[in-house]
Formats: structure tokens, C-alpha cells, sequence
């Protein structure tokens, strides 16, 4: 088939339609794959997958079931397969793993920058990651290994070992002529070149923008400026945090004694950012992890454990009603306004919250303004209760004007000590975990509204049994 | 004072002490900085900040009162002050620009890439802006109003218009003696070189390593690969989608006949991404928008809309109850046990919102895998309910042995139906408001749990009113 006739093609022409205007999969290309699979057409399939982006390959299985998965598996071409995986949600990747053969998959890892297939390594079985390190060749599988040998979550597991030094003797032209001839074992894409001592200890870096201005003569020592090292045993969250900081697109990793060992690029850390992010939203509603390609029993695994801590919590805030069931019997409407105080107060706990654990992740957030910010909370908490206090206390004395207005009284203050109550609590729960070195946004959202809720019940109910009685 | 001794002096040694390990401002800077600004001793202000980072810089504002931020800017070298206003937050960059001189201010504007500019021109007052652009060089405000044409929170905003464009017929060897010639014009960092048509569209993309590793004689032709333009007018969430699904580290923006205008460089989409997602945790926690630079009756006003509405669904619960007083009147039990299948409700809707939240947002949820989302919830939900109902059904008639055993078969039934309402009404409602093109995250939560609690009420009551009187 010519060129020309190609682009008449309609197969071609509808192939082209894969993405809609917002870089999305369109559901009619999807549906295509899923009717291809279905015929078992693998050319077909292969012909509409070979165009694909790695990135939207990985899309593209999220939106298929586990059936359908494995047949597209099937049909990708090795090298697009490799870049696909470490672009897969984890419970995808380790599905399409295990039903990749070892030989193939030893092939598609040598494709790879060692921190992606390090990534891949890192999620197969015991015995098949020993088949497959096996079956590679012994310089990819000692990077492979050497990778592993940090930390989950740290820069070393983030870094490539590939990375651009240069002595700080040499020139421009010097640096020019060295990639030009080294090209092919430095890093795919590199966007500074770090300058090393004699102990390949960095000392500066240039970014290569400021190398193709500068003239061939100059010294690298005269170009560089100031690096951001970061040591290979930082965690992933810290790496991040400096990154966004000072806007930095690669930085130079070092070991214990300061030798550069590799480097991280920005597009990782775009990555780490949204995984950290996932988990703070996630973590706050009591999500403990979970993906698109996550099973029902990964998903009530994940969701379960919250909600029974919670049904233990609420179990404790309906005690605090059972020591008043004798002052209930007697105005039944407290049964019916009780759970107004609760909910308002658990949603203002939630607020305050919620700001302080996102302060606290953006470390906007620290022991310098810590009281400031929990003056600032209190103030705002006891604002918001004299602003609702009065709405809920005429209404509700007009409600029950046939019992007793003064229960509009009582609602009113139980409503604005609750909010005071949420202030606190709010900002203390996560500054409280976070000092203790643990993630404020997990399990807070539970003790916040547990507490709103005792003491929502405890302070209404009590203030009922005192002035209405 | 000589280089040796400069080592030994305890205010140089402490200045080194600005930052902790993690890249945070330590307490005791800040103490020292706020005891200078107490003392009016501008010197020790100026030799406390003129080795900070703009960023570092930006963080110590956020952490003092707005008195001291005043003596600070005061002290501030004014190229300093240029490179930190972009990095502050918007309260307190507002506050802060109405303390610099205009002439300061156009001078200072200066130094900076015209997207940063234009962002910091943006925030100020009609009239201030009219008076800092009369103040600086036509082309400089030239550059700064063209980027205000473009709608807020579109690439057009966002892009800088200094770029790195050549022709197809350059070979590497024209290309790199042009940056050497022209570097002056060129942006202060570029990651990408843009190959152009004479009609000035881009044709493709070379990173410049690549550009690097190639021989003087290649033509760019033959080097450049295919690039993702972004039209001017996109919005910068959608622009961020892209830079992060395809890992770029730049990409050129094109006006509406395709004619290369400006590049957006990926430290500004990490921005982006990060505020993003603050206002994704922050609106499904009802807070409408607020920092650290907010003041109380900004606060207020942010969060008391939301606690006014759920304080308006909370009443409608309550009813709920109200229907039920003769029922309670009779079992008092009902009004302590009534909360918990509430709170249960509540929380799995909210397990269940944040999820879809987060899958819309990331796009990883959209028509072709919404149904399929949608039954797995619904299992979720009545597995959940399963797995927690016999729980709380045996305590609860343990609890209650001398009421009325039936108790506990009612809660848990009531339990588990109010988990699938849960499940049901935590992912239509994102689905639904995300079709309907409004954010799913705002105003999500307090309709999920309004929903809960009225089910739970109705369906616990309703049930007991059936099986125990």
C-alpha cells in the first residue's frame, strides 16, 4: 500500500482517532480493542495498538477487564510492552507480569533506563525474578540488582545510574566533544552535567542550556553554579519536596561518602508528587490503597479496617446517649436534634483537618507557626458557631414552640463549645501524629469525628438535662 | 573581615543554619529574623536574608505575622524581592506588593521571565498596574500585556514567549553556533530546541542532549521527533494532564494558526499539579479556598457556606426523626443506636466519593469504565455491610438482651442497606456533576452524607417501627 492510499485507509483514519481533543481514549477506540480481542483478531489488535503512546497503552488496560488484558498482552510488540509497564497502576502490572514469559520479558527489560526496569524487577515473584535476572545479561542485571539493594521509596531505588560528569578541568568544547563520542552509555535524555571532583565527589552543575551558550574555551569550572545533592538514602517524599522547592529538573544522587552514583529527573518526581498526593486524599477518607485495577476483596481489604474502627468509635458515641435515655424519654425531640450538633461539628473538625494536614505536607506548616495557626483555628471555629449558633437556635425554638423554647438556648451553645471542641481537635490530631513521626492524615479523620461526636452528644445532652429538666 | 575569619564568625555560622536537613526553615532563623525585624536593625536583616533562596525566602514570609513581613520586604535586596514574589502565596503577595514602591516594583519586574511577570502583574491593583507597566521599557510591558490577554488559567498564562526556535534546513552545527550568538534572546533555561516551518508552526522537537550527542553536520531534520503542541487557549489543568501522561519537560505553545508564541517548561506544571490537588482535598473537605496568608474572616467566609448548607441537610435529617418520635418515645434505645448507622453510612459514601474524586481527576474513570466502577462499588458496599453488620447486630442485642433482642437484627439489616445506598450515591454523584461539566470534588461530601444520614434515619426507624412495635 502507498502512502498516499494509506492515509484513506479507514482503518488508518479511525485509528488516528484513538485520543479525543483532551488526550483521552476515546470510548468508541476502546470498544474497538475490546471487539478485536473478542474476535481473538490479532493483527487487528497489533495494527491499533502499535501507534500508541506507552502512556496510553497503560490508559488503555485500565479501562479493559482482566480478559480482555490478557489478550492485549498477547498481541503488543515486546519493546512497546516494555515501556508500557512501568507506566501500569501496580495491580495491573502485576497481573500482566505473570503472564508475560520470562525470556520475553528479560528481553524488554534491557530496553530500559535501570530505575524503570528496577521498578519492574521489583514487582515480580520471588522465583520469577530470579529466572529473569538470570536470563539477562550480567552488566543490566547488576545495575538491576545494585538498584534494589536501596530502600523502597528512597533516591537511590529513583535514581538512573546513567548520568553526565565531567571533571572540572575540562572546557566546553571538551564536554561537546566527550558526548558526542560517549553518546551511547550516557543517559537517554540529560538535562544537567554535573561537574565531579578527582573522588567523583559533585561539586557543581551546568545545565546544558548554559553549555551550548557558552564558547568552546571556557571552563566548566567557571560555568557551574551550586548543586543540590541529594543522598541515596532520602526518601522519595523528601526528593520531591526539593524539587518543587527550587524548580529543579534533574539532581545529582551521592552515596554515604559523597560520590555521585546517578541522578533523578523531574518526570519521576511529577509521578512521586501524585502518588503522595493519592495518599493524602485517600488516607483521609479512610482509603488505606487501592487503584482501578484493584479486586473487590483489595478493595474491602483496604476499606474495612476504617469502618470498623469507626462502627467502634460511633459505638462509643452512642454510650455517651445512653447515660441520657432517661432525659430522652422525657423530651424526645433531643433524640431528633442530636445529630444536628454532631454532624456540624464533624464537618468543621473536618475542615480544620483537612487545611492543617495539607499545611503540614507542603510544610507550610511547622513548629514556628504551629500555635499561631491553632489561635487562628480556635478563633475561626468559635466565629463559625456565633455566626450558626443563632440560625439553629431561632429555628429551632420555632420548631418545638409547643415544648420549650429554651431548647433553641441549649442547640445554640452546644453548637458553638462543639465547634470550639472540632477547632481543637482538628489541628491537634495531625500536628500531634506528625510530631510523633507518624502520617497525619492517616486515621485523624476517625478520631476527629469520634471526638465531635462524644462530645457533640456529651455537651448537648448535658446542657438538655441541666436547663431543660 | 577576611575569608578565613568570615568562616569563624558566629553570625555566618548561624546564617548557614537557615535550613534543617530537610530543607526547612529552621525555628531559630526565624526567631533570629523576627527579633531583627523587632529591633528595626535592618542590616542584620539584609545579611540574615541575602544568601536565601527566593523560595526559602517565600517560606520565611509565610511563617511571620504580617508586621514583620513590612520590615522585611523593607530590607530586602531588590533582586531578591523580584525572584521571591512569584513564589509566595497569593494573600500574602498581595499584601506584600502594596508595600513596594512602584518604581521598585517595575525595576524588580524586570529581572524576571515574562510568565513570571505577567503573574505578578496580575495580582496587583488597576491602578498600581497601571503605574508600575507606565513605569517599565515598552518592550518589557509589551511582553507583560500580551500575556495578560490570555485567560486566566490557560497555557497562553502560563507559557513564557522566550523560546528556542530553528529551521529545518539548520544543521546542529548552525543551530548550536546561533545559541552561542543569540543567547542573550533566548530563555535563561530551555530544555527543548523547536523545529519551525517558515510559516513559524512547529515541525518537531529535539531535546538538547540530543542535540549534544549528534554530529555539527546533521540536519535538525533528521534529528527532531514529534512534539506535543498545546494551543494557547487550553486550560493549565489540561496542559498539566499532558506534561504528566507523556513526561515532558517542555512543550511549545501555538496560537490559533499554529504559529509558535511561547514554551511551558515543566517546573511551572509541578506547580500547577501541586495546587491542583490542594483544591481537590481542600473542596471535598468543604473549604472553599484559603492559605496560610488568609486572614480570619477570610477563613470564615471560606468555610462557613459549607457548614450553613450541611447545617440545612442536617435539619432535613433530623425530620427524618421527627416522623419517628413516637417510635423513639416507645424504644429509646432506637435514639442511641440511630447515629451509628448514620456515621457508618457517611463514611463508606465518603470512601466511596473520594475514590471517584480522585479516578476523575487522574482521568482514570470515564464512560467506558463507569458502569463497570459503579457495580463494583455496589459489591463493595453490600460486602461491607456483610462483613460489619453481624458485628454490630450480636452487640447490639447483646447490649440491649433485656429490650428486645430484634434489635440487632434491625440494625444490621439496616446497615447493610444503607451501605449500598452509600456505595450508590457515593459515585453517581461525582459521575453525575462531572458530566454536567461542574467540578466533582466541590459540594460532593456534603450531599453524599446529607444522603446517608436521611437513609439511615429512614431505614433504621422506618425498620424498627415494622419489626418492634
Amino acid at each position: 500500500m502507498s502512502e498516499r492510499t494509506a492515509a484513506l485507509d479507514p482503518d488508518v483514519i479511525e485509528d488516528h482517532e484513538a485520543l479525543d481533543e483532551d488526550y483521552v481514549l476515546t470510548a468508541s477506540f476502546v470498544e474497538k480493542v475490546v471487539d478485536a480481542a473478542d474476535d481473538g483478531d490479532g493483527m487487528r489488535l497489533r495494527s491499533l495498538l502499535e501507534d500508541l503512546h506507552p502512556a496510553d497503552v497503560a490508559d488503555l488496560m485500565g479501562f479493559l477487564t482482566v480478559e480482555h488484558r490478557a489478550v492485549v498482552v498477547l498481541w503488543l510488540p515486546p519493546e512497546l510492552l516494555a515501556e508500557t509497564l512501568p507506566e501500569l497502576d501496580d495491580g495491573i502490572r502485576e497481573e500482566v507480569l505473570e503472564r508475560v514469559p520470562n525470556a520475553t520479558l528479560a528481553e524488554a527489560l534491557q530496553e530500559l533506563d535501570s530505575d524503570d526496569a528496577a521498578a519492574v524487577v521489583e514487582d515480580l515473584e520471588d522465583d520469577q525474578r530470579e529466572k529473569v535476572l538470570a536470563a539477562m545479561p550480567a552488566t543490566d542485571r547488576a545495575a538491576i540488582e545494585s538498584s534494589l539493594g536501596y530502600a523502597e521509596d528512597t533516591a537511590g531505588r529513583l535514581m538512573q545510574r546513567e548520568v553526565m560528569a565531567a571533571p572540572q578541568f575540562w572546557t566546553v568544547g571538551d564536554t561537546i566533544d566527550h558526548v558526542r563520542a560517549q553518546g551511547e552509555d550516557l543517559p537517554e535524555l540529560f538535562f544537567d552535567i554535573y561537574v565531579v571532583d578527582p573522588l567523583n565527589r559533585p561539586v557543581g552543575g551546568i545545565p546544558i542550556s548554559g553549555l551550548l551558550r557558552a564558547a568552546r574555551s571556557v571552563k566548566l569550572s567557571d560555568l557551574m553554579e551550586p548543586v543540590n545533592e541529594i543522598a541515596a538514602d532520602t526518601d522519595q517524599e523528601e526528593v520531591a519536596y526539593v524539587f518543587e522547592k527550587y524548580h529543579l529538573i534533574s539532581a545529582p544522587v551521592v552515596d554515604g561518602a559523597g560520590r555521585l552514583v546517578g541522578q533523578i529527573t523531574v518526570d519521576d518526581i511529577v509521578n512521586i508528587i501524585q502518588e503522595e498526593n493519592r495518599e493524602d486524599i485517600l488516607r483521609l477518607a479512610g482509603v488505606a490503597d487501592e487503584d482501578r485495577g484493584s479486586s473487590v476483596p483489595e478493595i474491602v481489604r483496604s476499606r474495612v479496617p476504617w469502618l470498623a474502627i469507626n462502627l467502634f468509635t460511633a459505638v462509643i458515641g452512642a454510650s455517651v446517649i445512653g447515660v441520657f435515655e432517661g432525659t430522652i424519654q422525657q423530651i424526645v425531640a433531643l433524640a431528633v436534634l442530636m445529630p444536628i450538633v454532631s454532624a456540624i461539628g464533624g464537618n468543621a473538625g473536618t475542615q480544620a483537618l483537612t487545611v492543617t494536614v495539607r499545611a503540614l505536607a507542603t510544610r507550610e506548616l511547622n513548629s514556628s507557626n504551629a500555635p499561631r495557626t491553632f489561635v487562628r483555628e480556635l478563633v475561626v471555629g468559635m466565629a463559625n458557631g456565633l455566626i450558626l449558633a443563632p440560625i439553629i437556635g431561632l429555628a429551632t425554638a420555632f420548631w418545638f414552640r409547643d415544648e420549650d423554647w429554651k431548647i433553641g438556648l441549649v442547640i445554640g451553645t452546644a453548637m458553638v463549645l462543639n465547634l470550639i471542641v472540632a477547632a481543637t481537635i482538628g489541628v491537634l490530631t495531625p500536628l500531634t501524629l506528625s510530631k510523633l513521626k507518624f502520617d497525619p492524615a492517616v486515621s485523624s479523620a476517625v478520631f476527629v469525628t469520634a471526638t465531635t461526636d462524644f462530645f457533640g452528644f456529651l455537651i448537648f445532652l448535658g446542657l438538655a438535662t441541666l436547663v431543660l429538666l
